[in-house]
């Protein structure tokens, strides 16, 4: 009985704003059956210019707040509160966070070149994929380059065009030669924000470089933990619900989810 | 006595960020004598893009935090702040907002063509500017437009360059006939963050445009609330105290405070 209510419970997801539907968009997909709740924690978005200790502060709220509304287990949607908040429970139910996922696709992508890490500033200013690289045993070269400008083009919904290039020229100029001479094989987009910017990206950086994330190796993550009994996923051949909570009213957001699921029966709630 | 303990006391300033520095910078060359306590917020900024709703709550949050430090009067040196708060008073002590004085100095400077209103969001949606016109029985018309990646950019410290040009040429898209046609004759920055980009907007809009801000006209409505006793000011030939205090703990900001006022014994605290 215990573990039927489990395997229907939702998963938690939670980023600060849009970032983290790239990752709930492929978590739909790979578990079409299972109830998903995003919270989107709009009201103290960005993350990723604040300091770690703020940032795991609201992490804990934004866990809290999933936990009470009984979910499963918890996905954290966004590196930066990922770096800020790395155990792998909260209140005894598993934590899946950004750091190890990226980390392990960095390993699986890289042929052994340098690999560009894109990221918020307090992410890089964490450490934590270099910690988490070393505790794999990698030895893979990271180039951090902290990109604070791409979160604000995707909360705002510019994702193409000659600004979005610009700001790349900005961003991407301190490893311009290394992009130049080849010298890079994969790209990591170490913010869940980023993706929504991956065409631009690839197109900048050219040929020979892989640009890539985390959810693939999330799913992996998942799949092998329902194998061993951590945790349940949902058995139903029927489409698991969809519910978004945002900490701040947004018109905005409530557009971006719609166009993303255009035939799920998805639910709103502001707190 | 009262009345030497109130002139005593610091001016509250607060802002979600850097923005209300701009505005601070004026305040301390106006009132070199005052002192001023400055709040900035930036755990969770930036105000502009979230609801006014959200920004009231941090505006009295700040506002009390300020009180209990004891000031004798407010400035809330954020527009979209300013828009979610409009009150003239908080506990018996004077607020000034930027939403009046922005509005008298369109009025000044208006030689009845459009005013071009650059502002955030939340600051335009509010229609706290049309109604204040409208209170000081004025028919200027307003070009309201919002401007949300100029916050990023300021926060960020990049203040000049292309990137800046493409933020201002994607902003400024839909005004491109009326600048072209000569139809503006002000530009009134409402957000204290723009101020910052004031040289590459003057560039931008080209000659016949008069870029102007709120702080000269708040100036004003301190002096004449000196003369009719609402508050003192300090009467003292040494130069005043600067103490700032932040949500969030951000080296970026103290840089950017040194790099301002040199000269100054200035006092960082972390809340």
């Amino acid at each position: 009985m215990r573990a039927e209510m489990d395997s229907e419970a939702p998963i938690g997801v939670f980023d600060s704003g849009v970032g983290g539907i790239s990752v709930l968009e492929h978590l739909t997909k790979s578990f079409p059956s299972e109830n998903f709740v995003y919270l989107g924690d709009t009201a103290r978005l960005p993350y990723g210019t604040k300091s770690s200790q703020t940032v795991r502060m609201y992490a804990e709220q934004c866990l809290e707040h999933l936990h009470l509304r009984g979910v499963k287990s918890f996905v954290i949607a966004c590196n930066t509160a990922s770096s800020a908040y790395l155990e792998k429970a909260y209140k005894t139910k598993p934590v899946y966070n950004m750091i190890e996922c990226g980390s392990l696709e960095i390993i699986q992508k890289t042929s052994g070149r340098k690999t560009l890490l894109l990221a918020t500033k307090t992410t890089i200013q964490s450490g934590a994929y270099s910690n988490c690289l070393k505790n794999l045993n990698s030895s893979v070269e990271l180039i951090l380059l902290a990109a604070p400008l791409f979160v604000p083009l995707v909360e705002e919904g510019v994702l193409s065009g000659p600004l979005v290039e610009e700001v790349l020229r900005h961003t991407l100029k301190p490893v311009e030669n290394l992009i130049a001479q080849k010298q890079l094989d994969v790209c990591l987009l170490a913010c869940t924000h980023f993706p929504f910017l991956r065409e631009e990206i690839e197109k900048y950086l050219g040929s020979g470089i892989e640009v890539t994330d985390s959810s693939s190796q999330l799913e992996k993550l998942l799949r092998q933990d329902k194998k061993n009994h951590i945790q349940s996923l949902r058995r139903s051949s029927s489409a698991g619900s969809l519910q978004f909570i945002l900490t701040d009213s947004s018109d905005h957001f409530q557009k971006f989810i719609l166009q993303r699921w255009p035939d799920r029966k998805i639910d709103f709630t502001h707190i």
